[in-house]
């Protein structure tokens, strides 16, 4: 794997490209005014980076390296910047002009718990402030120390801790150390014929780890659960000891510790080691492509699967925006491509079928060859009833092969000025259509108040029992007028009201961090962010394990005061990072 | 419903008899030296009992009348006895004898959620002690007041919250208040053609809220999860105002608060309201009986199934002594079951089946015709795999129409002057068969010391991904040398301490209470009772909510001195509720 980018997401060298798609760039600009082809201005050159010396006293430098060892210790400006922040839009806007934040003063490296504790324990006699970081790609804003943090800050890098240390046949369980990134787990489980089935879209380049720290979801979580349901023992290192989790399939021990540590986000302790679920690599796997007439017939027949007796690996539709870009993205088309396509167009016709409004769906299946029939019988029964129509292997395949690259484009779009992001959510089943309904108005009426052109769109991506998370990406084309990130923030901020405000939650999958606190009482309510504080509080109660993250600690150095002002939106305080590049304005008005 | 025994399970008039079971006396004299068709010793007489007055200050009685209404506050010693204590062993003989513990002052019953809230807020203003009660069925003890409670303490009877308010078909989920009894519940949802599934041992007497508080499971949790899985939404009278969950399927909003309610005992407030998962009654369901040749035959099916794509809905399996028991328990057979009887043992004889150690199952079948029919050929293929041999429908059946008369069976044997009690766990599969191992192990060990006769069996009863839960249950012959009660903590506590030395859970589904929260710090480890101690001090700072259940707090008065002694086996101290009737020989060592 490259050098982590320090401006945008993953390795060096790797970037997306509208040059092999020939009616992307006509899209973008129909749909946002921007015209792509133009060339793009790339970050701040590295060398222009103002970094500030590192805050790390003599005798803190001594008993974290006798921790970890001198050569596990790092001061490098680059370790430093790749590790203050993670990879939200806003990380990436202000990594870009080269505003780098509260960077911490040293990355460290342990290589196993012990190593980890001994640091821990080096952090807090010195008054430090610990943040664990597995592969940095957190979009909630869950990795930056708050902008007036005075304590040395030390980042610690987890990636040493990437073995599978055992794996238990009968029991279907993987002992793993946290830092294993996607790839090198799947690799080490997969030669051993076992696999996690855990597949975010930042898979490449996330840890074990980190999935926990935030309540990952995948794409097949469908079928393998959420890494909520695939976590069952974990060993993590805390101000008080090891805190060491049974790997029992359910207990009854008050209220669940396991469940307190995932979504944690490095504030009870440092995740050293879980054991999960694998699964037997399965015979048959496959994602087949669908077409729905519209949205509304795409959503329902999702629902009717999960309550049906069918069981698929992945179910996923597409609102018909989203469907639009899907098709504006194809490669250039081979000639037996486009006689297809022109049959399919004259067939949906000859349905009357509205094209514009069509969803694409992808629906996965795994398992025997009995069972994968069985089940895509069950499912496809259900596709039909909703009008639901076949189209084969091919989209799947691109889809399954693409799924990691997506997260790219972020970066080609922003090196044009447009800044894109997504916001994720849940919903009951019945709330569904209205959630979607309300972002959408929220969306709109965002634009229509800044005067600027931008695209929304939308897919479900994971199917419950009683109900599905709803996934929005939307790119903006900032009017010029204004700060961009402050106009994007306006934005953010209006679907994320939306979530709270239809009874959707504020994310399904992507953590609270520091973006999306000012919502969680809205989400949880008081009494819910009061028992958040008081885990937080109680077991670290000298403020040193990533503070100010997912709810202010009334510890937190400066955060007193606001929150003694009670105003809610804003009650992640100064230790809220990020927020402090973009000014005033940003929240749910507009800037007069 | 009858009026709730004081001294036993269940209701007035109901009971257990040998009477038509021709082959259970003999068993039963034959296994524990018991003689049944003696006349038992029943309870004291009511009238016997000794039942302080109640402490109860004049502005707290006015306060919770204006609360909840003048008529919903009751100090009748029939209702303070009743809701004293839950339904352990040790509450039950206690009863017996007229050692009553700590009664609460009175017993209140609001009508909703708003005099929940004005009840809980008069209570804590006054410094009261505050106990929810479901349907009093605690096993645990989670329902008593610390014996040196000076406080005046209330227990706040939920069965008036009792309706099913809303059905929310498309989403498949309702909303239910708290107090709801099993089959109170189950009534208002099959009306509309809906189930929870959810159905305990205890199903017949205790209530949504209680099975919440507890992580309860039931016996087809296979197929409907456990209580943790089908509560999504959930709303809380907490001292800081409604916790209110939200009914979304999945979240990622930090540590699950809605996991911190699971399992919480009342120790975060009175469970007013939950939203929980519905399915449709299914067409089809089925409960078939098989044998297999020997428990490790059993367990490894068990196993396997899990591990393949069958889902059945009930997986169970007794071990030899628990499947003697069950033949033994058979009514009065008819000519018809001898004959089948007497070709089946000429069966098993040819199949070279020694029947001592024969193992009895029940695996069950839910959905439409088709389903059932796929996923009873794919179980039975590995059943057969594994020697087993289906005995068809009746015997799943009886067992289905028997299961929640269990619990009777102790009251039978306490008035023979036998304890006899259940201990549940889970681990994983790799471990199954060292934890059954092992707790046998420790049971003959305990008998031996004791002197005294002893009957222990398992079965396994739920089974999961990674494992399942094995319940074991056990009958006493006390010596007649030490106080039966005495006889009895020994031997609980070798079983619960088998559990945690081999690396099991120390509950599956029957929670800590005070009777097994001496092994939650070498269950969860000393950071994870410290993670709950955080979350409950800094919930209910006044301690004001069920203190001293789960762990002890460091607020509970009484308690400082006996933390500060450091001992981990009575880190529960003085608040540990039931302990202060039993002598100072219960332990893990045998009276000397």
């Amino acid at each position: 794997m490259g050098a982590m980018k320090w401006w945008g997401w993953g390795e060096e060298g790797v970037a997306f490209t509208h040059e092999d798609k020939p009616e992307l760039a006509p899209f973008i600009e129909r749909v946002l005014g921007l015209d792509v082809r133009r060339p793009g201005t790339p970050a701040l050159a590295f060398e222009r980076l103002d970094v500030p010396e590192p805050n790390l006293p003599e005798h803190l430098r001594s008993a974290l390296e006798e921790a970890v060892g001198a050569d596990q210790l790092s001061t490098d400006p680059h370790d430093r910047i790749v590790h203050g922040r993670g990879k939200s839009l806003r990380d990436l806007v202000r990594q870009r002009r080269g505003d780098l934040g509260r960077l911490p003063d040293a990355v460290v490296r342990p290589a196993d718990e012990g190593e980890a504790a001994a640091l821990l324990r080096a952090a807090i006699d010195a008054g430090a402030v610990v943040i664990p970081f597995g592969g940095g790609t957190s979009i909630a804003g869950s990795l930056e120390a708050g902008p007036d943090e005075a304590r040395p800050v030390i980042s610690v890098d987890m990636a040493r801790l990437n073995r599978v240390l055992e794996v238990d046949a009968t029991s279907q369980l993987a002992r793993v150390q946290a830092g294993a990134f996607g790839p090198d787990l799947e690799r080490q489980l997969n030669a051993q014929g076992w696999t996690c089935g855990h597949f975010p879209d930042s898979f490449t380049h996330s840890t074990l780890g980190g999935w926990i720290a935030t309540r990952s979801s995948g794409m097949q979580s469908d079928r393998y659960g959420d890494v909520a349901e695939l976590t069952r023992g974990l060993r993590v290192v805390t101000p008080s000891g090891i805190l060491a989790v049974r790997a029992v399939p359910s207990t009854s021990t008050g209220p669940s510790v396991r469940e307190m540590v995932l979504g944690s986000e490095g504030r009870l302790g440092i995740i050293t080691e879980a054991t999960i679920h694998v699964r037997r690599v399965p015979p048959e796997r496959t994602i087949l492509g669908y077409l729905f007439p519209t949205w509304g017939a795409g959503l329902a027949a999702m629902r009717d699967i999960a309550a049906s007796e069918a069981s698929p690996s992945v179910t996923r539709v597409s609102d018909a925006r989203e469907t639009a870009l899907s098709f504006a993205t194809r490669k250039t088309p081979t000639l037996v491509d486009r006689l297809k396509s022109k049959a399919l167009q004259t067939f949906l016709k000859h349905r009357g079928v509205d094209p514009t409004a069509m969803c694409l769906s992808f629906i996965g299946y795994e398992g025997s060859a009995d069972y994968v029939a069985a089940q895509r019988k069950l499912t496809e029964r259900i596709v039909k009833r909703h009008g639901g129509l076949g189209i084969g292997r091919s989209p799947g395949e691109l889809y399954d092969q693409k799924k990691f690259d997506t997260p790219y484009i972020r970066d080609f779009l922003l090196d044009r000025g447009a800044p894109a992001d997504v916001s994720e959510t849940s919903a009951p089943w019945g709330r569904l259509q209205a959630v979607y309904d309300d972002v959408t108005a929220a969306f709109s009426d965002a634009l229509d108040r800044l005067g600027m052109r931008g695209y929304l769109m939308c897919h479900l991506s994971h199917s419950y029992h009683a109900g599905a998370c709803l996934y929005f990406t939307f790119a903006l084309n900032p009017s010029g007028d204004r700060d961009a990130l402050e106009e994007y923030g306006v934005v953010k901020s209006a679907i994320q009201q939306a979530f709270v405000d239809s009874g959707a939650t504020l994310s399904h999958h992507h953590a609270v961090g520091t973006e999306h606190a000012q919502w969680l009482e809205e989400d949880i309510s008081k009494p819910g962010v009061a028992m958040l504080r008081a885990l937080f509080e109680g077991t670290d109660p000298g403020a040193n394990l990533n503070p100010g993250k997912i709810v202010a600690s009334c510890l937190d150095p400066g955060v007193g005061e606001t929150l003694a002002g009670g105003e809610s939106r804003d009650s992640n305080g100064r230790a809220g990072g990020p927020r402090h590049t973009v000014d005033a304005h940003q929240g749910s008005q507009p800037p007069a």
